[in-house]
């Protein structure tokens, strides 16, 4: 009792925070941390509400070196568009690493986690994606195909890009949001075989229950972030593609053995259950080797860790400091 | 977005809301949905943060018929004593179950978990204790043991009251406490064994590693309520007197098994794996046995769950309608 709580909407997250270099930053630190052990991230706790047609998930994570941390509530409500709601909700508590006291109210309805999975796409590009990146391509038209392609023109500048999706017109309109806001060659293609052919980086970002890449698209000097798969039907990845890349990589491993690319290939008896993948963190580190050289062809599985919400979360604090941001409730 | 969210403090809670009979009745409709299924309740999620001394649990449950849902987060820092801050904290926040929108944060410490905590109490007292309790007895001189009592009282109204802890002074000031408040008879004892032969309602509320009341201990027309342990390492009543009693009642079997009192029985191989107790909510509802008669001896575990939550939550958003209590932030 008797201190400080700030609690901000999104309109007042998204005036403070935004996809840039200092929130990939961050999210990269949560993924260091997590190879180098002491995180503790319990498993997603999920709720599945079929008599409401909504799901909620929660993450959190404890990171050492971290002075709080974050407990995160995402809503999908797929009723809500018939109401003229959005689907996605949520919001982010931030609690302080010391005492437990709660600090901060995050009312982002899902905006935060919107960037941290975009930085967390730039940070395995950073570190999985050759080092010349002239065209880049998105499987997908959703803001998290808009928002992969500018995390990881942050860290690869490619001058080109390549959209495809099922609708033609959304591809074409991300197409041209990309062009503009980066400045750079934007096209719709229509095929995905197209897009990923001529990339060096292709992030998938469908809610896909089939495949959208195939395994014999993959060519050397190829980097794949999949970071559409974050539940068990999802597969975007064909699951022979994962042991024919030199390097896949995981964001973490439990939750890719459960909801990743990863659950697909071991269902299909295209991975061993023994073969222990490598983490995103570990290849940072240097714990463990990513790309070997500009010919390897290397896939990144993310599936979302409470560790990236946690950074997210006291990154936007840290912004806040000495700004009066928000509501401040004495409780 | 566009909606208005309601964030209220500790100080506003508890001017809202008490211990009093609606808060038991909604508790306790929560406990018959448990019952009638339909109920989505998640494992708890927890994390144990050795580093800091540290332990936070989330629970949740979707509970048809509500109109919202409550996710609680719970914090216990056990160095903050030494920092002049309270051990325990938290806060729950509580979305519509139709569109899984945010609508109420409250930012309680642990105020509405110790309400419904105590509420579940009076809820099996109400359908587990003789018709007549005279005496109720509590072991444990903490919040929960004043307020377990205050709770018991309201359906069961006693007339004297016996509590036990290691601390005679604190004991003495709890009955005290209890003496004014509920305007009986209540004394501290010399021995926990007395506070149960002399009483036909006892409540267990320690956080005991080893078990606080015997089987032998044990009498015709006794009824206990364990409502200490929340964790693996905890047990307060000796395994064998689970199946010495004549009923055996879990708030939820599986949390039961994994924390509460039969966690300890099975342990001891004083239970059997695939003997499932009755849950409180079967004994409501009718759908199964409680008390037979007034001779039988019956025991409740308690371990709290996300229902309750729920179910506070709730009540606490119907009590502010038409009222401006707390900070209402447009998001």
């Amino acid at each position: 009792m008797g201190h400080d709580i700030r609690v901000l909407t999104e309109a007042e997250l998204r005036a403070a925070v935004r996809l840039d270099p200092a929130t990939v930053d961050v999210v990269e630190r949560a993924f260091t941390a997590l190879a180098k052990g002491g995180v503790i991230m319990p498993p997603i706790m999920s709720m599945d509400l079929e008599a409401v047609n909504g799901e909620v998930d929660v993450k959190t994570a404890f990171i050492p070196g971290f002075d709080h941390f974050a407990l995160k509530v995402s809503t999908g409500f797929f009723g809500n568009a018939k109401l003229g709601l959005p689907s996605l909700g949520g919001l982010m508590v931030l609690l302080s690493a010391q005492t437990g006291a709660v600090v901060a109210v995050f009312l982002d309805n899902g905006y935060l986690t919107d960037l941290r999975t975009a930085a967390a796409g730039a940070v395995a590009a950073r570190h999985l994606a050759p080092a010349t990146v002239d065209t880049a391509g998105v499987i997908g038209t959703g803001l998290q195909a808009r928002l992969q392609m500018k995390a990881a023109h942050l860290v690869r500048p490619f001058t080109r890009c390549l959209v495809w999706g099922r609708d033609r017109d959304k591809a074409q309109a991300c197409a041209d949001e990309l062009s503009l806001d980066l400045g750079i060659e934007a096209l719709a293609v229509p095929e995905a075989e197209q897009a990923v052919a001529e990339s060096q980086l292709v992030v998938t970002t469908t809610p896909a229950r089939e495949p959208v890449l195939r395994a014999e698209w993959l060519h050397p000097g190829l980097h794949v972030t999949a970071m559409g798969s974050d539940a068990e039907a999802k597969n975007e990845i064909a699951p022979e593609a994962l042991r024919h890349a030199d390097a896949y990589i995981c964001d973490r491993v439990d939750q890719c053995r459960a909801l990743g690319e990863l659950r697909s290939a071991l269902e299909a008896g295209q991975w061993k259950n023994d073969d222990r993948p490598v983490e995103l963190g570990e290849v940072i580190s240097g714990a463990a080797p990513g790309r070997r050289g500009s010919d390897d062809i290397t896939i990144a599985d993310l599936t979302g860790t409470g560790a990236q919400d946690t950074a997210i979360a006291s990154h936007v604090f840290g912004a806040l400091e000495g700004s009066d941001t928000g509501t401040v409730i004495r409780a």
